[in-house]
């Protein structure tokens, strides 16, 4: 059992090559039993790249506006209060709208499988709803 | 891909056999793929049975105080903006403190399983910091 008052106390960490623009990436909880927990900070415009997780992910949105996406075209806008879940396997990305940050707290269960970055066409397909 | 936007629209729930004292909890997201995500309040002195997760749990606490504990002894009072984490198969309890309600946010990943409630004296242990 394990349990995270607030921030870990580490510095924050700016996150590189599996984003696109400036993600800072802080864990609330170290993995354990496949189980991680981060909060996730996109400048606007950032994002993901494609990605699976292997058991799901539950996407708990603190503050800002943004969007996930799935490679099938099933998406949403997120905004402070929502809370999304992706399903196992399923390929998606998250991120910040082009005129918001996005804060969310990220419960990821199982491997994550990283693929391509989200491409200028597929991130403004989300914009138009698509 | 499913979205929760605040409140899911049904009437609040309040729980039975598997708690003690009175306990209301609100699906955020009904289960898939064995992940469910549910906002549960424990008036003062409320508590959950005894109960482990089969992939394990996540806990944001929201408002109140209370604790949980494992049956090993180990455990944490617990206040807004706590995040806790049970490991697979770990039996333990939570709920609200005797002066205090308790809501948390709760992830909980495959099956539960469901044992004991807990007696006044474990209770009143997680009290004395046992």
């Amino acid at each position: 059992m394990r349990i995270s008052r607030g921030r870990n106390g580490a510095p924050s960490e700016e996150r590189g090559p599996t984003f696109s623009g400036r993600v800072w990436a802080d864990p609330v909880l170290p993995g354990a039993d496949g189980v991680v927990v981060n909060d996730v900070f996109f400048e606007p415009g950032a994002r993901t790249n494609w990605h699976t997780h292997e058991v799901g992910q539950v996407l708990l949105v603190l503050a800002g506006e943004g969007w996930v996406q799935s490679r099938d075209g099933t998406g949403f806008p997120l905004t402070a209060g929502d809370t999304a879940h992706i399903p196992a396997g399923e390929e998606h990305w998250h991120g910040a709208s082009p005129g918001s940050y996005l804060l969310h707290r990220a419960v990821s269960i199982g491997q994550t499988g990283w693929l391509e970055a989200v491409s200028d066409d597929d991130y403004r397909a989300a914009d138009a709803g698509g």
